[in-house]
């Protein structure tokens, strides 16, 4: 599952939320004194958490609540008179059937749509105040509204009680799940080993704090998972670490369970600069602030700068070294021999359930009762079914014929459309389990498809094939290989509109930095062995089939008959093993080496899987398995 | 010819410049209140004109003047008690060489190398004042230096009399050479039609003003040539564009030229808002202040980020539009028929002087005598026998063996080598035409080549051809081709570290913007049908040879099977139709496509340029190139 579609899936009612009443009190909000000490003219409602997540809980879907729009991308605004919101086209349509007509929808991308800053200053009276909450916008975002609105004669201020909060009458509670402790077995370095691996980094940067704010950075650290987000197994903390304190900030009741404080070393630390200091959650402000307060004058703090305006903004300026990805995220994205094993042996079991799945098809479609969301629930069933299960990754995309067009599209009662005999099938899908994350894309025919559905579909292989099958030197960036995808569909005329392939976490979040293969990004870090990515090319014939085929693979080390500049050279090793459908491939399209890659591909599969399937007892799957991975000559 | 390449060209006497002389006038001049106010206590010596060229006129090198290293990037910062001068990694060497012992080498690159600004803060007393003629930083590089110095107490100060013209004696006069008027045979455009276009997008945009400063824009704008800078047929001048005003800002004796003066209409303007006022070249700061005086409320001014600090400062922050790339750089780059219909007039030219070159080269060799310079002195006497030649686009790379694994090699006497029956040769050249701008290398061998060196000479051409060939969607930019060009050279382990190619002027500079093949930027424009640009990879085998072959291509559309979502596709034509010499391909390394590519290419340069050298009368040529041009089986 890419980015983009995965951003946009949770789509549910299509009826308008009535917002009049809701407007008018948060119109009085922003003028009443109990709030702020003047009045503001506009109040920004971004979409995330405090932590800046892809996915939030519940209780952060502030932006929601107010306009009806539950997409995961948009930012509203409200003003005496005007209320908008700004979405991109994934939305257009959901956004508009969301919120009623006491919202204007701002179609991001348009050449005629104004950005937020332009609108602002467009209708705004001279000299006015637009709050927003520092909390839930990134230092980054913050800084550039500041800059566009000051050189207007406006200013962006803090409000620091949430807006939305004070008219919000049932918003559900923070979420506070049981905390889960992960051993070596998964993950390969205590977190004891993590911490000092990161001092390590902070000394040679000269760098005596570090302030922790992205809720997938805090978990791996810890060696801790949670499940207060739906689909990534995290939890709401934040942890500022010292060259000799750790200081860790999360709701008290979670460390009551023993085998948190045991894995924590909580009561017998083994060392004093491996004491963990546990404060509540709502204390990392306060003590921020104290932290900064006995900062030496040349010392200095790291910070994420997509970390949230308040929180950056306590470390004085002089101390402040905000920094794009933080050590964290880059160890993190690099994973260990042990957390390799880990994500093999889960994308083994989830190949499992996978071939389980397609081998019931086969003999359940016929009778004309599976549809889009029984397959997604036989999917779970099946994936639930093996060891160390946690949940699923993402929901299910389950898609048959028009709906697989739609690359954002998640079956609704309303949309749900039953799979046949005569159109292409396309499921992306995806589980946690104690030892990785997977997220595998197929698109399959269960009856003859036509010319067409197999050229393209092949155009898509060919370009999965030039992505996986890649050597490229030790130090590029993953979006230089992005065009690899594209290049057979450019060839005809044809092309997808989103990225290649993004970081995937190891029992963490599904999508993960810092890096990618994707034309839209820049700013990615190089490759490096032992990293994980997915390998995602795209069709999209709207209106009648979509077709993706995706891989979750390794990065690893490349032999080749030369080696410039002593540099090394990388390429991928698929971690997933579902087989392709043969019967979707126009052979005749295929050069030698794609041929072979399909039929290497294929016997790791039958391998692999193979056995697993024996030991696992699963017969009929397994009989399913060696005819699909049959080779083509 | 890549930018990299080229920027290092100028290499010469290799012998330390003696600068304790100079260094003590110049920190007098820094304390010296005839020039400033209170005493600076770091001076910034940026290796630029006023212009922001990449080419420089021998009165702006300032910093070679001081510190007597003249590669084409550097920057010298000198202060009371250092001087040091940061350059990359292509100028280690030749820096080390030229610089005296006064001087410290900062190489970029380094791990260990701070940057200007940490440098400067590391060193300076607190709350120091550093200088810098703001007529020679650009207004983005101000700010960050600015931005960093007050971070740390220190300031930024703009020092109006440049401080090394105050010591430097014999400083050449600026340059004011004749100009040269194109008329609408060579531009399709009329200096009026391009004004009146460019006021048509400064209305869409609600932009009054438009601060002209690039000299290649200024000389394209107004169908105008000069040769104050070596190489570049650009001549000193500024322009401000309004609505219903034209600006010209020019040494105004080269304006007594009655050709100009009724080129540009001087004397009986065809219309009121086409009449172009004419102002001595210095008086562009006061007129500036002027017409920024008589600003309305929300007028605004576009002017490019790249532009002086001090002639943008000058415009108020409230009217002042900072732009990457101005709408002249936009409109320049796209050629229009007749533009595209003169280049390739001058290419076939250029091929034919090739063609002679390399016939010639072929019996001269044995005897010898032929050395790289005496190369690149023949094909410049056999360029200028062609119709209106007016110089070389840059300085010949021409290198024997070990020498063209140097990428910015030009040849001196002092490493001048025989050309053999036994070495690599690597020609890298190019020249102006009042047609067109030709930029072409070809690399060859006249004994028998290694298979190691066809091996990689195949890879190179294997790359070459995968992006002439190319099929790209409208919109696509030219960075996500650059990973075509390296595709086969990874396979194998190798790479060459350079970008793939760079925008080409029309009788204009070589490089230009905004479009490119590199790895290495993300803010190109897209690329457009009538755009041109160079294809060139490469491969160098440090101590043993360098291979790059480089043609010159033109954006077409392209014809493909589908067309999806009716975007368009497009590809590339080459305008160079020179041969690419067979004996380096190993033949059983191409696929069928590149195969005829390889042949359909040669049938191009056999019929079209054949026919010129027919029509020339250039038989031996003629003959070697149809033996050149056979195909291949």
């Amino acid at each position: 599952v890419s980015q983009e579609k995965l951003k946009s899936v949770k789509t549910n009612a299509m009826s308008p939320k009535i917002t009049v009443e809701l407007l008018r009190q948060l119109r009085q909000a922003m003028k009443n004194s109990k709030y702020i000490t003047e009045p503001i003219q506009a109040y920004i409602i971004p979409s995330g958490d405090a932590h800046q997540s892809e996915y939030i809980a519940p209780c952060d879907c502030r932006r929601e609540f107010i306009c009806g729009f539950n997409g995961s991308a948009g930012t509203a605004i409200v003003t005496e008179q005007h209320a908008a919101l700004w979405t991109d086209g994934r939305y257009f349509l959901q956004a508009s059937q969301q919120m009623d007509n006491n919202w204007t929808l701002m179609k991001m991308g348009l050449k005629e749509t104004p950005s937020q800053e332009d609108w602002l200053v467009s209708i705004l009276p001279e000299n006015s105040k637009v709050g927003v909450d520092p909390w839930i916008i990134a230092a980054d975002q913050w800084k550039n509204m500041s800059k566009a609105l000051s050189s207007a004669g406006h200013s962006l201020v803090a409000v620091q009680d949430n807006l939305i909060d004070t008219i919000w009458e049932d918003r559900p509670a923070p979420p506070s799940t049981k905390l889960i402790t992960l051993g070596l077995k998964y993950t390969g370095l205590t977190w004891q080993d993590k911490v000092t691996a990161l001092r390590g980094k902070m000394a040679e940067r000269k760098i005596s704090w570090f302030v922790v704010t992205a809720l997938d950075e805090i978990a791996w650290l810890f060696n801790l998972r949670g499940s207060d987000i739906e689909y990534n197994p995290v939890f709401f903390a934040y942890a500022i670490i010292g060259i000799s304190n750790i200081k860790l900030f999360v709701d008290s009741k979670r460390l009551l369970d023993p085998a948190v404080q045991e894995h924590l070393e909580l009561d017998s630390p083994s060392k004093p600069e491996l004491t963990i200091q546990c404060f509540p959650y709502e204390s990392v402000y306060t003590e921020l602030q104290a932290v900064c307060a006995a900062l030496a004058p040349k010392e200095k703090m790291w910070i994420c700068d997509k970390a949230s305006c308040a929180l950056t903004q306590v470390i004085p300026k002089s101390h402040r070294s905000a920094i794009p990805y933080t050590p964290l995220c880059l160890a993190k994205a690099v994973k260990n021999p042990t957390e390799i094993q880990a994500m093999k042996m889960a994308h083994i079991k989830d190949a499992v359930a996978l071939c389980e799945l397609f081998a019931w098809l086969e003999k359940e479609i016929p009778k004309g009762t599976v549809t889009e969301i029984s397959v997604a629930d036989k999917a779970e069933e099946l994936r639930s079914q093996q060891r160390d299960f946690v949940g699923l990754s993402f929901p299910t995309i389950s898609s048959v014929g028009p709906n697989g067009a739609i690359i954002h599209y998640r079956p609704l009662p309303e949309t749900n459309r039953t799979l046949s005999l005569n159109e292409v099938y396309l499921i992306d899908s995806g589980a946690q389990y104690l030892d990785g994350t997977t997220d595998v894309t197929r698109t399959v025919h269960f009856g003859t498809p036509t010319d067409y559905e197999k050229e393209c579909f092949t155009y898509v292989l060919k370009g999965h094939i030039a992505v996986s099958a890649a050597v490229f030197p030790n130090g590029t960036k993953g979006h230089l290989l992005d065009s690899f995808a594209r290049a057979a569909l450019w060839d005809s005329g044809l092309d997808y509109l989103h990225g290649t392939g993004h970081g995937v976490g190891c029992f963490l979040n599904v999508h993960e930095g810092p890096c990618g293969i994707s034309y839209k990004t820049f700013a990615d870090e190089p490759l490096e062995a032992g990293m994980i990515v997915s390998d995602e090319p795209g069709y999209y014939e709207d209106g009648s089939f979509g077709i993706r085929i995706e891989n979750v693979v390794l990065v690893i080390p490349a032999k080749t008959k030369y080696n410039y500049r002593n540099r090394g050279s990388l390429t991928f090793e698929p971690l997933t093993l579902v087989p392709i459908q043969l019967k979707m491939i126009n052979t005749d399209l295929l050069t030698q080496k794609e041929h072979d890659w399909v039929n290497d591909y294929h016997k790791k599969c039958r391998e692999t899987i193979g056995a697993e399937l024996k030991r696992q007892g699963r017969k009929e799957s397994l009989d399913w398995l060696i005819r699909e991975t049959q080779p083509i000559v």
